[in-house]
């Protein structure tokens, strides 16, 4: 039986195979960037004045008095100071007027008109006056054809707008995979009916296209009663037409647990089947020859959940960050199996602290509404103390 | 000039009005709960078979061997031991025979076939088993009425997945607000255009929107010219038909900065205007007599995106953890404001450490492609020391 570590170095081995399309600016955010974006012109493109207020040439003027010549809005072409002892009303995000170098806020100076003329008494020491201060110089923060963002980065809404900046109305992303979620189990109902007394209803299948939609990727549903010719012939047609197929159930040591064995019959090479985990330890993980993946995930809500988590969401969404929590409560765990363990998190000083809901196990999925994520606790250790840090996969973003 | 914690306090006793709409479950995700959800049964429903294995009735058995009788599957009517010494093949899922109160594993035991009779021998020691084991009892986890989830939550996966077995295939969700996004500002084109050099294209409205588009909210986006009778009518007719206003731009002290004047003529009531925080300043914020909100944010998009982080999203999103973050860098800041700065965070033994990007000010969003929140460094503090622990608000989710 493999180690976590290792099933999920497979997974991330063998990414699904990923095309790439041109879609409108706003279709990209939450996506993988699929092309460099370079800076069309300095950042920023001219010398931008920062603040409402005064600009002037630092080294000419009277510190006294400074005669206003002239206002330069934003969104107009730059002006010219004609007299360099004067100075000019500048707007923020307006072009610097030529010959001008510092600007000076209207919160520090007083204008008054004199017969027509405006003058500015400056209200602050002169000392408190930086040449330059107040003007973003062009280029300052990125120089025309630097790269802004690179190709496999994840667009937040940041990127989004050096995006709109830069002028890429449309962008080059990486597609979604076409995704099947196949739940088994011959106990399950549809949530629309009445179970009877020996019967629950699909939640599984509701989980993981709730979790995937959040990432803006749209699924495919289907039950599959546990019928060897059904899903053979079932998971035969459902793979021609999707990327990635997302089972929960069937694959553990039951009678009716027929999904390894026909998912080698169609042709699938297994790529693990059961990890030194708990929850989630008879999980199967394979490929097909055309590049088609298959995670075939335990039935219980907890361990489905979990190996989604841990391992399917890291192969569909670029840039998730490894977050570390420190247990507030002991826990003592013997089986020499990797532990994950429900938490809900807090922070405390700086430290994100960790409370364990251990619950009754892994079909106790009321529990993880109480959490926001699992505690990894390695499989080499038995007991893990309260302040030690491990490992935390997220759940709620 | 109020506090940023005034002024938070303010923004979030002013909600906007939200109504309630049913809806299917799956459109649900990310959204806020309106009713309660109570267990229409017990969780779990019946005394579930926890493992694939065999059940009998701990006291009664010869653990040596014993005789199976039957097999029980997940998915079937309940059956019953008929004689208390032998015992069931069950499958996971599947409901405990009547008579059996015991599951050991197939891992556990040895089945022979003897005389066409099916024999299990037990391969560990009788002091490994408990009386009760593998057996999730019903009841145990939640009873039948328990609440499971109450109004007002935020609604993840895990929350799909618990109403989902309940059979909530209809669900009562706050609805999201309509949500105009207005950017102002003459130097301001499209990104479709090619900007002369005095301009630059328009970013901070994709960047609204995109981040809006990410928790399940469509928006409608307007640029207006820094006109006054234009601003006035156009304002005018874009609050009838929308709960929120986001503005950016226009609110600072600049000669073509109409808003604040715009907003009070057209009758709104200024809850306040300016706060004491860099960047983000000039931020004003109000609302109409039938209750809708205005954000009128600063147009640098530094700003704005900080202003629509720490103020917009906690009225829009609930469940917005606190979190902090532990400086791993000396900053000295001396004015009598909250600085925000541009942080990157990663995880160092448990604590969630930030490195700063100060950059050059509230115009170089560049600068945020690099970082994954801002640090909160208070107004009455100057010298902020590494290893000192601050207030985080993340925009990377």
């Amino acid at each position: 039986m493999i180690s976590v570590a290792e099933a999920l170095n497979i997974v991330m081995s063998n990414p699904y195979q990923t095309t790439v399309s041109a879609v409108p600016l706003l279709s990209a955010v939450g996506k993988t960037l699929a092309e460099d974006i370079l800076a069309d012109r300095d950042f920023p493109p001219f010398n931008r004045v920062a603040m409402d207020g005064l600009a002037f040439c630092f080294d000419e003027v009277d510190f006294q008095k400074i005669i206003i010549e002239n206002i330069q809005f934003a969104g107009e072409a730059q002006k010219a100071l004609q007299d360099s002892t004067k100075g000019i009303e500048v707007m923020t995000g307006a072009s610097l007027p030529l010959g001008c170098d510092t600007v000076l806020r209207y919160e520090d100076i007083n204008i008054q008109s004199i017969d027509d003329i405006k003058v500015a008494s400056i209200t602050i020491a002169k000392e408190e006056i930086k040449k330059g201060q107040n003007v973003h110089l062009q280029g300052s923060d990125r120089k025309a054809d630097d790269v802004l963002l690179q190709k496999g980065i994840k667009i937040s809404p940041a990127e989004i707008a050096v995006m709109a900046t830069v002028g890429k109305s449309i962008v080059k992303v990486n597609n979604t995979p076409k995704i099947a979620i196949i739940s088994t189990g011959d106990e399950l109902v549809d949530i629309d009916t009445s179970p009877l007394p020996y019967q629950i209803r699909s939640s599984n299948a509701y989980m993981l296209a709730a979790a995937l939609q959040q990432i803006g990727i749209d699924t495919s549903t289907f039950h599959l009663i546990d019928e060897e010719a059904v899903l053979y012939q079932k998971l035969q047609e459902i793979i021609t037409s999707h990327d990635i197929l997302l089972l929960s159930g069937g694959v553990s040591a039951g009678k009716k647990d027929y999904v390894p064995a026909i998912l080698a019959d169609l042709g699938l090479a297994k790529l693990f089947h059961k990890v030194a985990q708990k929850p989630g330890k008879p999980m199967w993980f394979g490929k097909t020859q055309e590049g088609k993946i298959v995670f075939a995930l335990p039935g219980n809500p907890v361990s489905t959940f979990l190996c989604f988590c841990k391992y399917v969401l890291p192969t569909l969404k670029a840039g998730i960050k490894s977050e570390e929590v420190i247990l507030d409560k002991d826990i003592v765990f013997k089986p020499d199996l990797s532990y994950f363990v429900p938490v809900k998190t807090y922070f405390e000083a700086g430290k994100m602290m960790a409370t364990p809901f251990e619950g009754s196990g892994s079909a106790d999925f009321a529990n993880l509404t109480d959490c926001d994520g699992f505690v990894e606790l390695p499989a080499d250790k038995q007991v893990f103390k309260t302040g030690e840090v491990f490992g935390f996969v997220g759940f709620r973003r």
